[in-house]
């Protein structure tokens, strides 16, 4: 009798993955894949997985817990989940404490701190690879969180499977639902622990998750979570090629002298224009994370509504001015 | 004292708009603009911002509403609208009766016979252009339907500010939200008539106006209506680029005889090349409605993953096949 059907499919989800870090991995060791592991269903899931299919292939599979301290016995939580990683056959493990700051809000500042953890040992333990849990579920979630940004496409294409540095992280279960990860773990009597974060309705994620949407798929019927899996993959392939048009293009419309002439940006199919605005914005120094929409569309004007305005402020104390048929942009 | 506030705001983007169709009409008679009024709050502000607006332009402004015969009494209904854009000083105003058949459900059926009538109308009466009453909350919606079908950016794309045959149809609140357009009735106190199919859970778009949406916004905050719309000029934006791109290269990849090589298939970025196979696909027959995302995955797979895989089966009886280096695709 094969595996619980949950279960087969998490261990071909991974091995899959675990066939792409060895393809890609050119060294004569064995490459050492760490899982990053919250004790919750989904990544203890991912560890059980990793686990099972490492003894099979020439990989040497490990795990590292991240103590965010933001609980009161947190660290004894970590240590736990440390221990339930080593029970299941991983090695090295490793549970490591960090403190989250307050940048960019609680899930963001949590985010932050745990990502800098999990490449600090990841680095430190010579890992190829570090598996991260998300299910196509968390990714429908970040499509909406980047939606309801409405700043674009780029902010609708979630999580990408391949990320980080040099292809660092991994997310074997990007294509594969959280209720089949969920029953993975009942079906290996797999003790899991429940973030309470994760149903506490001051987070935004929490609050998507348990009331919007339920909401949108009772509305919109069931099928919603999967639609916007695929317009994530679909908006990020159409993100990249456009990022890839306007590098083209930035060379094609400056003159000798490096300077943007607004004639050509003129001839620019919009989209493409306002991509290369904003390149050309951040290049002189605007932080890209606090340069909105409404920031490009107002130099776009410059170039599609001229009507003799006078520089635009943007963030990072750059300015944006039309000068004799050119567009000078510089920080002030 | 000037008008209501929410009066002021629905008149200028009339305003805005007739000024558009006065710029584009370029024969020396006055234009007819005509509005599309089914006697709901939406469509009846925009009636009496045309009929206030074309007094002071040289326009002439007339009404449209359709008798879709769906409900008991509805063609005295359709009477009591036309008598009312009447008093407003519309002239022409007609009401006009339409059979809705059944293809693609009870919504599309609808707009379908809806808009029939109106090219119909509007030719007959050799209108310049016709207004439509959507909202930017009507634009939300129909991104998140468009975000359901999970088949891209374009349907992400909403609906246009001018669309139609020669740009015959205009939004004019496209940007203005659902509760402005509201106030301005009831400060002209219009009698509005609503439509009890935007409350019918029955209806796709009313559960999600209704039940969806509004979940969402709790979620994700009161800016979530906003950043849809804004999600739609973007995607629009960014889907007629990619088009004019696949456009271009669709004639790079060809050789000599006109076939589709696979090497210079490979070359293209995917969301360039999947709009090309799209476009390949629909040009050999395949309708472009029943062409799904999933196709034109396994038609590129031939590209990118070839293993000697068989023919593809696509809609329309099409087929596409990889042979000696190039794709065959050709209607049985």
């Amino acid at each position: 009798m094969g595996p619980h059907p949950a279960v087969a499919a998490i261990r071909l989800a991974v091995r899959r993955v675990l066939h792409d870090v060895l393809t890609e991995h050119d060294t004569g060791d064995e490459p050492l894949v760490l899982v990053a592991c919250s004790g919750g269903a989904d990544s203890m899931a991912l560890a059980s997985a990793l686990a099972f299919e490492a003894r099979k292939l020439p990989v040497r599979a490990g795990g590292i817990t991240v103590d965010h301290g933001l609980q009161h016995g947190s660290d004894t939580r970590a240590d736990d989940v440390a221990g339930r990683m080593t029970a299941l056959g991983l090695t090295p493990v490793e549970a490591v404490a960090v403190t989250v700051g307050r940048e960019g809000g609680p899930e963001a500042a949590a985010r932050d701190a745990r990502y800098a953890a999990l490449d600090a040992a990841a680095e430190r333990h010579g890992a190829a690879a570090v598996l991260l849990g998300h299910t196509r579920d968390d990714q429908a979630e970040t499509v909406l969180l980047g939606l309801a940004r409405g700043s674009g496409i780029r902010s609708l294409s979630g999580m990408a499977a391949v990320s980080g540095a040099a292809g660092r992280y991994r997310r074997p279960f990007l294509q594969l639902d959280r209720q089949t990860v969920r029953k993975a773990c009942v079906a290996q009597e797999l003790a899991v622990w429940d973030d309470p974060h994760n149903s506490d309705p001051a987070y935004t994620r929490s609050r998507l998750r348990h009331e919007g949407l339920p909401a949108l798929e009772k509305a919109l019927g069931k099928g919603v979570v999967e639609a916007l899996a695929r317009t994530a993959q679909l908006s990020r392939d159409d993100a990249d090629a456009l990022d890839t048009w306007a590098a083209d293009a930035e060379t094609s419309v400056r003159d000798e002298a490096g300077a943007l002439e607004c004639a050509k940006l003129f001839g620019l199919p919009p989209a493409v224009r306002r991509r290369v605005l904003r390149r050309a914005v951040i290049a002189e120094g605007a932080p890209a994370g606090s340069l909105f929409a409404r920031h490009i569309e107002e130099v776009d004007r410059l170039i599609t509504g001229w009507r003799g305005q006078g520089a635009i402020n943007l963030p990072g104390r750059v300015e944006a001015r039309r000068q004799g048929g050119r567009l000078v942009i510089r920080q002030g």
